[in-house]
């Protein structure tokens, strides 16, 4: 089971993303003072649908469609918002859920930008798929949150991702291992997205 | 003809759900005062939004490109609605309209059950795939109505199709043949549909 | 690098449109008083839209990602769109621009034509495809810029790309070489579209 979830650098980044975005987008939504049943598809909704962008750009079958795992780490990131919920007033300005939201942002970056390498995509084309894995779900979250998507007005979001993807295809463009790249690039977007949340 | 139509379980059905929600998408449309064009464009709708959402997931060329008959299909079922519209003072309400909607609920649940497990996606995936292909044109011809989707607002609408994808599921994991896994999908989808008109 | 952008009717059709259509998307954006990011990502996406549809549709990964010259092409569009805004006071509604939606339209409708020809789709498929490929990019710039998608309310916009998909099969069916129906395409597609601009 640890070999499926953190077996090389794309699993690794995957499981953490989807957990670390069901989070944020269960706290968004019990916020909104959804129900559980919305809650529940908020979260699902902001863990899947930049990395199901991602795999229709690169003409292929979603991942959230063909692995039996992604689900259920989707959930376990619901699970967690709504015990949060629990305990906290606003689970969605906490400082842990602000991180996993920069975590979630980062490790989907680094998806987006191994998958369009894998799939022989141009420059562009890693920085694209990087950051519209990265931000995808975020913006269906606050479609569905029906609020304006603050990837649009938030100068240092998408911003974070085009760095990540940037990194990683310089990095491997200089001969670098995949898994150089990958940290590269996660280290670049989460670095860039605390420091903005921090001083901005 | 006859074998292009109903040669199989996915033909057979794929033939129903088209004729049958182009009629429900159309009906839908002549309430509304649509003009002809208007009428015919939300029953094709209908019809086709599903089936292309299904096999964009697949990673396949949407079937209503590749299939000449397809549109001929739709266009019988947007006929349909105009003549019933001639002697029906509110054609989208009438038991046949009704009947018709729960068809193609169930007969686009089969579809894409079918098509999500030809395509190797997981148990989740099957599920998945059935629900968006049922409901998908609904909620687009909800959309292009200009009316809130109802099927995020009825209780049993997309559950029915839950349902019958899970039926398929089951039945077809405890060794049936496809056929039998089909006709289950489509007999709880419809019948589950059914009774929650006649009782809620 | 002549070959690459005009080496063959499609590739030649897709270099004519993407500059012309990030032209006018970057015009309409500058009357808006877009910045001058916001400026080139309507022009970019409506030069992008309508060939990344196209791709989806026929399960291929976008040209758009794979091609290193593609957002060069789209960016001489949107730096033409600026320079013209520096002399002219409304560079959307300049014949020049005017003119290069028709061109835009026609190239993509014929961009279309071919690419789902060669992916082995029906008549319909066919127009369907040149359609959505020539009218996709004008109607995602609408939405960008919060304005109704004129699409749906002029009446000769898609219906010219419909008659060029239709002039494409045509041509094609009766044998002539695919060069001879992407002529064909692009000059109805033009021709009508200029005779409703100038008589409409």
């Amino acid at each position: 089971m640890l070999a499926v979830l953190f077996g090389d650098p794309f699993a690794a980044m995957n499981t953490v993303g989807l957990v670390a975005f069901a989070l944020v987008g269960a706290s968004k939504a019990v916020r909104e003072e959804f129900d559980l049943f919305g809650v529940a598809v908020v979260g699902l909704a902001m863990a899947f649908a930049g990395g199901v962008t991602r795999d229709l750009l690169v003409a292929r079958v979603p991942l959230a469609l063909r692995s039996p795992v992604e689900i259920l780490l989707g959930l376990v990131g619901v699970a967690l918002a709504v015990g949060l919920s629990a305990r906290l007033a606003s689970p969605d300005e906490h400082p842990l859920t602000v991180a996993a939201d920069a975590v979630g942002l980062a490790a989907f970056a680094t998806t987006g930008a191994i998958v369009a390498t894998d799939a022989g995509v141009s420059a562009f084309g890693v920085v694209a798929v990087a950051t519209i894995n990265a931000v995808g779900g975020g913006a269906l979250a606050d479609v569905l949150l029906d609020r304006p998507p603050f990837i649009l007005f938030e100068d240092f979001y998408a911003s974070c991702a085009v760095l990540g993807g940037v990194a990683y295809w310089l990095v491997g463009t200089l001969g670098a291992p995949s898994g150089v790249a990958a940290a590269a690039c996660a280290a670049v977007t989460v670095g860039v997205r605390l420091l903005a949340v921090a001083y901005g």
